[in-house]
């Protein structure tokens, strides 16, 4: 449904063109000052994929409806809401309205029957700016626990992203023939403790990635060596566990991500996640079907981005966010002995 | 925890050497013949990676405890147990043991406090023959609503599945340098209907992905063209719709792996779940640390397998088939008006 | 937390003086006309403890956010919300503030440290507006189906309802004494088809009685003859079973109150809930003891209501067509066979 | 379904004359010594209503599966089952079976249109053997945090619990006339901390009425003052608070039963929890209707209890000390900030 967590729940709810969208969180800590920049600022971050230092935010205003009273958290239900300012008359013609390939219009007809079509409805990437909100949230709730997520573009159509040059050339090759590439984004979540994560139904590494498959666009996930382990051999895989100077269990190399049976070792935690290419390709006019069964066709028209990436950063890190925070609040099994 | 899914739940239980393993599988529906051969091919598959048509089960004879009368499911819950028939004495000495490298002892230790020593207790891949029981029950149900789903090897330590002499060479000399190899398995659902999954939260793609990365050793999934897709072109991802002679919605092609928006679109759901190695490699002294946190080194002997591949298939198989009838049980929006 | 229901959620969120206040619905079928009216009716009857045939609104005025497009619904999350628009300034000194007695004040401070003092905050009994939106759109859900839900006054002040000029006079009589009455509501749920509700961990009766008792003030829930058969004959209570003229199984007698064991039967559900009276007791100065852990005394001032009832049969109402809703969209066992 | 709790869950599988019935138990913390004992003792009061100190168990012999080792538990799905070693043949004629009066007959045959008719199937109270057990396991972890559980009779046929010869011959007079009394157990629990409990769809009190709710045969649950409340004028329900020589904040008197808003205050919890009188009338023909929807008529024979009271008080024990974990264990808001 609409709900991602069980120990920290974060619901979003809104279409993208209707009066709002928006989030609840239940679960924050009382008592907790509430750094609404920061929420600002992964909020920028999405719009315009940079890290969001700007003050700007003339659009995404959000306003908080609940859960917080002296600028500080009471521990109940954050509610957040941004108003969808550019929401367009309802000028269209749904039941003519052909399915846009690799979108979700079809599968959304078929599971609903009735659907929002301004701008995608529900389906909208915008939904994520529920998630991002949240994600800053929890983030503020792990930053005082040591821990900092990080998530960066890795690769964008095969290129490195090192190759800075390369990258822009190949975005403004693909556009100006009317395409767009897909990428890789790098996560990093440093900071976590050993012990987090639970080893059969709810894996750390489990949750991780069903997290990042929620995100539109998202194809595939991995961690540590991921793909790459598949085709290695055991003996050049291997993270020998030594005692490090501050007396702590750690290992000399991470081809496991910092995930071992599914419960954190305290390494760095580390995914790599494939966006696809985006699926409007403007200016092409391709053969599809109607809302009423029969064969048309569709141009998909108007300005959109040539790559998700960088903008899907922060809905990365919102996911990871809300992710760990859930893992971080399950019941600990609380040992009452211990060898070490 | 230690129970998979919300609709369809399936709690296993049970350490490698205690004296039992098993699941609870709640959900079934009433009435239905249960095929208890098919549950006991699955657990040779399982054993021995092979399809399992023969009647052997020496080992992993399952005893069904409730939920079935005459033969057939009541829609209760359905305990079943195998007993650990070579259950060794607890002639360990955990306090002194070493973490074996890149298994999950010193994350349980570090979650747990006091662990089960003996073959890895719940950590062992044993656990997985209760999720095999439930998938093959699972699996039942799809069959009838016209689902299956079958894993088979894609890959072998890089080497694609068709040249399987290379293969069994590869193996061979792994194992004779002592050393290991991980493989991919390529998953296929067929029979779908279009408009499974939740599109937010609970995804189709998200839902199958943690299933798959719950199973020991897997670092990575993807969905239909998954990481390729994020070095490809937009132009050339493209599933473009149009109406089948038997008057469904189709598309000519199948980039997306039958999911699209997180909703299946009726279409072959293909997944690729990537393995890491086998840990253990045979007869090698590797430095580590033990569970007082002193330096020391391990030898890992034994006989073991040189690749996880292909006995894992039969637990993808059962993850794929828990998590897709989980998905068809959660209830769906019932479209009360439809354009088509 | 802050969730009803596994298949039909309702979260509310929202504190007595904040911003505002409202719910994020979860679960609605798709397609259908959503009847505003029949939210802003219950709204009335919480407002004002009559059926609300009025259209006067002037408070509670509620603002649909999401999950409806043209009047319909999407399938997807209905957020509502109501403005509080009478939150007062923040002059209150909460550190000084001295726990009132049988409120929430204390426990909440136990479980949060922290707390928004303004009207109880979210303790108030204001949080159930979200409710009973929510509970207006699921009773819409219900009515399609032929199920309709019904309270009343069954006892105030321990004079049964039927006895209105001595209930109007002993309230009277309480209030200029600066006393309060509790009372009883009786609820009835007609129309619901044999076979709902789970036999063990999720029986029907559980599941309302769990709902009524998360109403504030409610101290006591009883199904069918409740109580009264605890000192009663079985002889006595015996529901025979016997063959209706339109061929369906009835019960002559409904001292089961619907439900046999856990699941109705298809009979009118009956239920007796019980509030305790209004713990503000205006001008009445009571020793106690404030944040800081001293003793002190409190005098509660301000108009109150003399009983809760009848405005919480809106509440009553709400929580009984989410619970009985989010019955029947749980996973039904679908019997394959059957000998009827 | 079959699952209760969120964070301490337990699941309960089997019929009345299957092959076995048992529970599994997630959520025990690791390296605490079990007590085997408790729960035989547990048992030993369920089967014969006495506190249990007699050692002997030829019958309701448990056998541990999982989850622990030398003793000690892991943290891990402890899996318990107990034989039903008088599961008598299939010599049942379900089809031409008629539905008991007052049973769960019909209604289970509503719901899943194939049950086992032996003894009632998975609806015979043998079902809450699983729960004993799991209670058990619970008032452990209960009582190593001083929290204490008891359940007495209150009340038998109307009769106070103090006047034992009156109840013993209001039993032996229906006996005699092969009739049943129901009965009122009383329910306390001592040591709680304060702070425990969610106040809004989680309250303390709504998942102890849903637990109490869930035991067959109880028709009505209340808390504190309960019932007695609504007839009450507040003045005379005021419970004041105090501070005790302790340090704590305490209430003078404690109508309401040790939960206000939904969150425990410290002080004992009180419940009374009605029973019905058992439906099986010995030797009584009774009108009522087949499974293929014939009128027939029922003679009820057999030996049976007249009361089930006391041993209904292992129950009610049970499924306090399953919900009081699940409570203790859930996140808590953790405050940064305290006034007191």
């Amino acid at each position: 449904m609409n709900t991602f967590g069980t120990y920290f729940r974060v619901t979003t709810f809104g279409e993208s063109h209707g009066a709002a969208i928006g989030c609840v969180v239940d679960g924050m800590p009382a008592g907790m000052v509430l750094d609404t920049e920061a929420i600002a600022r992964a909020l920028d971050r999405r719009r315009t994929g940079r890290p969001g230092t700007s003050q700007r935010r003339e659009t995404d205003e959000f306003e908080i409806l609940s859960g917080i009273y002296q600028g500080r958290t009471l521990g109940t239900p954050v509610a957040v809401i941004v108003r969808n300012t550019d929401a367009r008359p309802e000028d269209y013609a749904p039941a003519a309205e052909a399915f846009r390939p690799n979108h979700a219009d079809y599968t959304w007809h078929a599971r609903y029957g009735f659907t929002d079509p301004r701008g995608g409805g529900r389906a909208s990437a915008r939904e994520t700016v529920g998630r991002v909100i949240a994600g800053a949230m929890a983030a503020q709730v792990l930053h005082q626990r040591g821990i900092t997520i990080n998530a960066q573009v890795d690769e964008i159509g095969g290129i490195p992203a090192a190759d800075t040059d390369t990258i822009e050339k190949a975005i403004a090759a693909a556009r100006s023939e009317g395409d767009t590439v897909g990428g890789i984004a790098a996560l990093s979540i440093k900071g976590m403790p050993a012990g987090i994560g639970s080893p059969v139904a709810d894996k750390l590494s489990a949750a991780l990635a069903a997290a990042m498959m929620s995100i539109p666009a998202v194809k595939g996930v991995e961690i540590g060596d991921g793909f790459d382990s598949a085709s290695a051999r055991g003996s050049l895989q291997i993270d020998e566990f030594y005692i490090a100077d501050d007396g702590r269990v750690r290992t000399r190399t991470n081809h496991s991500g910092g995930i071992q049976g599914g419960i954190s070792n305290g390494e760095e935690i580390t995914l790599r996640v494939a966006f696809k290419p985006i699926a409007t390709l403007p200016r092409r006019t391709l053969p599809t079907v109607d809302r009423r069964g029969r064969p048309t066709t569709i141009c998909m028209g108007g300005r959109h981005d040539s790559c998700v990436l960088p903008r899907a950063l922060a809905v990365v890190e919102a996911m990871a966010a809300i992710t760990i925070l859930d893992a971080l609040l399950a019941p600990h099994p609380e040992p009452l002995i211990s060898y070490l």
